[in-house]
């Protein structure tokens, strides 16, 4: 009468499932009407670990295939990461016609729509809460809490750590290098950290997202993407100043020509929910056509919140195997919808944040203003807050709302001038939420 | 090869519902694999109205009955709301075994967990997600999206009109009486208003998420509910000062002595995420033991917020009804878990703010002080804002954490003191989110 899973990976992702399984077994068994009992357990050093585990103690094996092949298991809990052994496990676990509960961000990223052919083709479900901002069950969200509504906006933060410096710039005015050394020391920020800070990992979990709240088949080739690296404190002093706090946002827009994708530091108004979201939480913001706004927070990482997205999918995917399977259409759905392509660039008409460092002149922002100008950008506003160093001046213009290609061109010519200590910063101030 | 709905009642729900269902039909179909179909519509003046519909005309009928004993219908809409002819709607449907979705949240806050019962004898589903905050998924959420998870901890702000009361008097310090007639002339509160301004619809909100989050059968009776109708302006100058602001707070605890249940003006934080819930808005914060937490905001009601709540989970239905039925054990799950029974007093241990209205003469601080004394209630701090007129005069005494019995018996005793204008007002001042 049980449904009986096997775990691969006993990372954090997979520790954290496996402990809320064996604490939660009571109420697990309860809500759904008999138990879900881990038959294997399979990792390198699956030998060595003191495992979280309660009741009939499982198998342990350090050979994944015992696990994808044993007729006795029905759902696979892939917890390995990366997109090498992982893509074969979860493919050959389909073909062995078992369901796949995944955390693996990068691989549905890049292979979910195709992957979730296979699972369809054998009749069973992959299942991915855990890939996106774990804590918050927002693929629950799109696949059916508003499943009746037709999404046009999705905004996210969706990358903890680099949400974590960011608040913390803001927080000490402590400058990028020395903020993002202290989340390493925290174990917020790995060893080599450029997947977070780079926005790669964003753009992993922006793309299926989107793909899922817009039904078009996406990867993270298709999304814009810029890391926080250049962020300094003034840039904060100056948001301050403009009623605005700076995030990592990633953006999926439906506009009348396709979709409008990036993930890149943005201003955002402080009085907007969003800008309340602080460390190494996550949070997305979406609007339907019918259902207008609605906000989503949590945490966005961490062994016990990703568990409870794996235990829920676990949970769920048992209920179809016991009851019926009540979900047999991709939740990828671009072979259905395919309506909004993504657009090759930001198309996106916005006012812009234009930092520059110089060494104090004559005749600067005359000859910016110039130069935007030739490119049809209106100057909204030039700040300057009292600085010593005379060979290090920054400062910013804003703009009226322009094209981001308008941008991209007047940047490229004003880049070379001499006095430019280093190549102007720019970023969309969005508003909208 | 699709499945049939019949829709009766064509008020704000229905009517929302119906649009969405036309409007979105081509990518519901693509969501589900197959169509929803509206097969009969049934309310007293359906001939007279002019209705949403696409594709097939639906027939039209005054009489119930013909859509509930319609065999060719699979799934009934209950959208005519309230306790008396709702209650036999339902009951007669999962009795002709049809799945029921309904959004009305006075008939399952008092009668859910029996209505559930019949259903599941009948082997049918009964969905609720309308009945609850209308644009935010939230039984989505605590059924599917974090069901791995135990909630200790959910604090709600689930009426919308009292919501937007309370921020246009912060905003406008207009008083209670003039902000209320303005939100009666906008529509956004009823000629009656004493069910949203006196907590019973926040009540019957909370007595259903809680259920389904603690696994208890609640009824709004479990619930201590205090309305709004005290709230002066000066109350939202004192808030300030103290960093606060003042919503209706609906809170479900779990305490080792039982769940704490309670529907009252509170303050909470300016810096918390929820003190920026404004207007027309609801918002649930939950805390779990896994997942930690997290928070979900949006729409609280409207038509096309809860109509894509009611087509939803029309889509979650027919899915089951198409592939399976996977949900058979009822989301109320009080017969299964009912650990936490409600205490029926709060006795919560939480910092107070006391307001009094007095006729100023000397003494009144030591006297008050005197009782607090003898109740064992520290005080934390005494504000008193200048006024003008000495016969009426507001100020505040903030507490250490203090039983709510403790000041309730405190402000029994001071109440019939001569220099009062009116009896003291306390608020619990919240905190932990």
């Amino acid at each position: 009468m049980d449904v009986t899973v096997g775990v691969i990976g006993l990372g954090n992702v997979g520790l954290g499932a496996l402990q809320i399984l064996s604490e939660n077994a009571k109420s697990i068994r309860e809500k759904l009407g008999f138990p879900l009992r881990v038959k294997s357990i399979c990792s390198r050093n699956v030998h060595a670990k003191n495992l979280p585990l309660g009741g009939e103690p499982p198998v342990r094996t350090t050979n994944w295939k015992d696990v994808v092949c044993d007729p006795e298991i029905d759902i696979i809990v892939e917890a390995v990461g990366g997109t090498a052994t992982a893509s074969h496990i979860i493919e050959e676990s389909l073909r062995e016609r078992k369901s796949v509960v995944t955390a693996n961000k990068e691989l549905m990223a890049l292979r979910g729509a195709d992957l979730w052919t296979i699972a369809n083709q054998n009749g069973v479900n992959l299942a991915m809460e855990a890939s996106v901002a774990g804590g918050i069950p927002i693929h629950t969200v799109l696949r059916e809490g508003i499943a009746g509504d037709r999404v046009v906006e999705l905004y996210g933060i969706l990358n903890g750590t680099s949400n974590f410096i960011l608040t913390e710039i803001e927080k000490s005015a402590a400058n990028f290098q020395s903020v993002l050394a202290e989340a390493q020391q925290l174990g917020y920020a790995e060893a080599d950290p450029s997947a977070d800070i780079d926005g790669l990992d964003a753009g992993s979990k922006l793309a299926i997202l989107a793909a899922l709240a817009f039904g078009e088949k996406l990867t993270p080739a298709d999304i814009y993407t810029e890391g926080i690296r250049r962020i300094m404190p003034v840039d904060f002093e100056y948001a301050h100043q403009l009623k605005h706090t700076i995030r990592l946002l990633c953006l999926a827009r439906q506009t009348e020509q396709g979709l409008l994708l990036s993930v890149r530091p943005s201003l955002i108004p402080q009085a907007a929910i969003l800008a309340q979201v602080k460390g190494a939480y996550n949070a997305i913001w979406i609007r339907g056509v019918y259902g207008e706004d609605t906000f989503y927070y949590g945490r966005g990482a961490g062994p016990k919140p990703t568990g409870v997205a794996v235990v829920s999918d676990l949970m769920r995917v048992a209920r179809e195997i016991r009851f019926g399977s009540p979900e047999r259409v991709s939740p990828f759905a671009h072979e259905r919808l395919g309506e909004y392509k993504p657009l090759p660039l930001p198309t996106q008409k916005l006012p812009y944040y234009l930092r520059f460092r110089v060494e104090d002149k004559a005749g600067i922002i005359a000859m910016l203003a110039t130069i935007l100008a030739k490119h049809r950008i209106g100057i909204d506003a030039v700040l300057q807050l009292p600085r010593e160093d005379w060979r290090d001046l920054p400062f910013v213009i804003t703009t009226e709302p322009a094209g981001e290609q308008a941008i991209r061109d007047a940047l490229v010519e004003i880049r070379d001038a001499d006095f430019l200590v280093e190549a102007p910063f720019a970023m969309p101030m969005e508003r909208g939420f």
